[in-house]
C-alpha cells in the first residue's frame, strides 16, 4: 500500500504565486477590458541583452553540427561557466573561490529547496519572517515541521521576525538553531546588511557550528558602496555558509534558467555519530545522483554575461530597473506611502495604507488601480499590513502604475 | 549544531558514471596517443536534427526582443508543449491524457529521483537488478534503507533479479511492496516487456495498492510492432502508475535538457491516517515549490520534434542508432559472443567473454581495445559478468569497436 508523503498536507493554501495568478486571471477574465499593470511576481521584462542572446545563438549552432554537438555535460557545470563566475563575479570581492566550489545549476528556486538532501532532519531551522515562501515550504514538506498555527508559523521553526523596529535585519535567535537562512538584498523587504550585520551572523554561526543558507540572488541590484555582495567578505564565512546566486535578475534569465551556488571546501557538518562530513562531497553527490546539469547553450548564454560587453549590457539593464525602484519608491513616499527597500533592491515594501491587510489591498490595488503587487503577509505572517512592488516592469507601465496609486491613494 | 544528511554516508563509491569517466581519463593521460572509442555512458552523438535547431533559434530571438520575451513560465511546462505530447506523443497509443497530468522537466534523471519526494518513508521498495543506478541510490539517500551487505543490496530494498532465466522480466516479488521501479525498454540490458507481461505488474499493483515508476525513456527505439510503448496503454495504470519519459535519447538532447512525466489524475496514495489524496496534486505542489519550469527556448526546441519535419528528421537519427546496434549485436554474436537487446532498445548487453567478472573486462576492453563500456555490476549485483555497451556512437566508430573487439576475443 504507498503512502503519500503526508507533510504535503499540512502545507496551507498555494504557493503564494500560484495563488496570485489565480486571482489575477479570474479578473481579468472578468474585466477584459483593463489594462493590468503587474509588479507582483518578481519577474524581468527587458529582453536579453544582445551579448547573451549571440552566444546562446552560437551555442544552439554548435548543437548542430557533429564535430561540436555536446551531450551530457558535468552535473557541476561546464569549466567555461565556472571559470567565468570565479574570476568576474567572485575575484573583484576579493573571494577566492576553486572551480570545484561552485556548482551551476537551473535555478536558486531549485538550489535552496534541494540543499535540504544534504541535511539530517534533526537540523532546527531558523528563517526570517517575512521571507521567501520556498525556505519555509520545503522544511514543511520534508517533515521537519508540525502542523501551522493559526498566525501561519510552522511548529517547530524558529521564525526571525524583520521588522521596522529591527530595520529588517533580524536578532539572533534566543534558542540554539543548526541551519539560518538569511536572504540579502533582501527578498521582499528590499533591505540590506551591512558588513558589521552579517559578521555577527557569522560569528554566531561559527560559535553554534550552524550552516547559514545565504541567498543572494539580487546581490547585483546593490548600488551603495560597502554592501558585502557575498557572505564570503565575511572572513570564516566559508566555514560556516552556503550561497545561491542566480542569473534570474541579474541578466533577464527567469524563463532561460541558470543560477549558481557555493559550497566551500572548508564547509563541513556532523553526522549523528559525531564524525565531521564536508557538505560540498555532499552537494557534489546530490547533484551528481539527482541532476543532470543545466542546457549547455544556456550556459554559454550565462557565460556571456561576464564578458566586457556582456557586463556592460547587463549593467545597463539593472539601472534601468533600479530607476524604476527610484521612481516608485519616491513616488510612493511623496504621496505619504511608507516605503522601505528600492536602493539597493528591485524591491519596494510599503505599509498599506489606512492600515488595510495586505490581501484586502491586494484586492483592491487590483480592482481599483489595475495593477498587481503581492501581499506581504505572503512572505510570512510579520509581512501582514505590508506590500511588496517589484520594479522589473516596463518604465511606462511604473510611472503609470505609480500615477494610478498616488491618484487613488495619495494625500 | 548543523547535522549532515548521515544516509549519504551508505552510498557505495562514486556513482557509477564518474568512476567510469576516471578511469577513462587516467588512462587517456596514460596514452595519450590511443584513440579511444566510448560506447560506455548513454549518450547521443549525432546533432540536434534541422528542425529543432530552428526552433531553438527562433526562441532565442524571441527572448531578445521586449514584445515577445518570457520570463518566468509555468513550472508545469508551456501548454504548446505539453499539447504537443499529448497529441503526437500519448495520441497515436490510444492514451488519452488531460494537460495537467503532463509535467515538462529538464530531466528523467531529475524526475525519478525527485519523485521520492512525494512519498512516505516507509514505502517498501522494488527495484530491478540490474537497472538504472538513480533508483537505487535516491533511496539510500533519503534514508529508506540499512546499509549494502557485501553484494552491494542495501538492507530495505526489495530488489529484482532480472536475469537470463526469467528473459530479464523479474518474477513478481514475493513480499508486499508499495512503489516498484521498472524500466522498458529496459536500461541496461535492452529487453523489452510485452503488453502481457506489463499487464501482471500492473494488476499486481492495483491487487496490491502499490504505485509502478515506469521508466520508458527509451520507447522511442522499439522497432517491433505490438510492445507498449506507454504503460498506460494497459488498462487501469492510470490508477497505479506514474511514467517518465525524456527527449535525451529521442531527439538528442542529452545536453539540452527536456523530458516529461505523467501523474494521472486518478492515481491516489494513502496517508498514514488512510486519507487518500491525488498524487498529481502533490507533485504539481512539489514542482511549483522546488523547480521552476524549463528553459523556454528548450521547450520550443523540444516541441518541434512533434512537427511532421521534426518527427521525421528524429526518427532518421533513431534509425541510425538502431542500424549501429545491429552492427554491435550481430557482429559481436558472430564472433561467439552471447548478447541480449539491441532490436527495442540502443544497448547491447553481453556476457563477458570467459567469465570475466564486469570491472575486469572494462579494463581490459579500455586497455587492449581502447574501447569503453558499461561494467554490468554497476548496475547491480544480478550485472555482475555483463556489460553494456551503447549504440549511440558514430558509425565508423562502432564499426571500428566492433572489430576490435572481434579481432580480440572473437573465435
Amino acid at each position: 500500500m504507498a503512502l503519500a508523503n503526508e507533510h504535503y498536507l499540512k502545507l496551507k493554501a498555494g504557493y503564494l504565486f500560484p495563488e496570485i495568478a489565480r486571482r489575477v486571471n479570474a479578473f481579468a477574465q472578468a474585466h477584459p477590458e483593463a489594462r493590468i499593470i503587474r509588479l507582483g511576481i518578481g519577474d524581468v521584462t527587458r529582453p536579453l541583452v544582445p551579448a547573451v542572446v549571440e552566444a546562446f545563438h552560437r551555442a544552439v549552432d554548435e548543437m548542430a553540427r557533429a564535430d561540436t554537438f555536446r551531450g551530457y555535460g558535468p552535473e557541476q557545470g561546464y569549466d567555461f561557466l565556472i571559470e567565468a563566475i570565479r574570476e568576474k563575479a567572485y575575484g573583484p570581492l576579493g573571494v577566492d573561490l576553486s572551480p570545484t566550489e561552485i556548482f551551476v545549476s537551473d535555478g536558486s528556486k531549485c538550489d535552496t529547496a534541494n540543499i535540504l538532501d544534504i541535511f539530517g532532519l534533526d537540523n532546527r531551522v531558523a528563517i526570517c519572517d517575512p521571507v521567501y515562501p520556498v525556505y519555509n515550504d520545503t522544511n514543511v514538506m520534508v517533515g521537519r515541521t508540525g502542523p501551522a498555527d493559526e498566525r501561519g508559523y510552522y511548529q517547530g521553526i524558529v521564525y526571525l521576525p524583520c521588522t521596522v523596529e529591527n530595520g529588517f535585519i533580524p536578532e539572533l535567535p534566543d534558542e540554539p538553531v543548526d541551519l539560518i537562512y538569511l536572504c540579502y538584498p533582501n527578498n521582499p523587504t528590499g533591505t540590506v546588511a551591512t558588513r558589521d550585520q552579517l559578521a555577527r551572523w557569522v560569528e554566531y554561526a561559527l560559535e553554534q557550528d550552524a550552516v547559514i543558507l545565504f541567498d543572494a540572488a539580487y546581490e547585483a541590484f546593490i548600488t551603495e558602496p560597502g554592501i558585502p555582495h557575498s557572505i564570503y567578505q565575511i572572513p570564516g564565512a566559508d566555514r560556516c555558509a552556503i550561497e545561491f546566486r542566480s542569473f534570474s535578475k541579474t541578466a533577464g534569465f527567469t524563463g532561460v534558467r541558470c543560477a549558481l551556488t557555493v559550497v566551500p571546501e572548508a564547509l563541513t557538518a556532523r553526522t549523528p555519530s559525531g564524525e565531521r562530513v564536508g557538505l560540498n562531497r555532499l552537494w557534489n553527490r546530490r547533484q551528481s545522483t539527482k541532476f543532470n546539469g543545466v542546457s549547455y547553450p544556456v550556459q554559454r548564454a550565462a557565460a556571456a554575461v561576464y564578458t566586457d560587453e556582456g557586463w556592460e549590457q547587463v549593467s545597463r539593464e539593472i539601472a534601468y530597473y533600479m530607476e524604476n525602484a527610484r521612481i516608485i519608491r519616491e513616488g510612493l513616499a511623496a504621496a505619504g506611502i511608507t516605503c522601505y527597500g528600492g536602493v539597493n533592491a528591485p524591491y519596494i515594501w510599503l505599509k498599506t495604507p489606512g492600515g488595510m491587510s495586505s490581501w484586502d489591498f491586494f484586492d483592491r490595488l487590483l480592482e481599483e488601480c489595475n495593477v498587481v503587487g503581492t501581499p506581504g503577509n505572503g512572505f510570512g505572517p510579520s509581512g501582514e499590513g505590508y506590500f511588496r512592488l517589484s520594479a522589473f516592469g516596463d518604465r511606462a507601465n511604473v510611472e503609470a502604475a505609480v500615477d494610478r496609486i498616488r491618484s487613488r491613494w495619495g494625500r
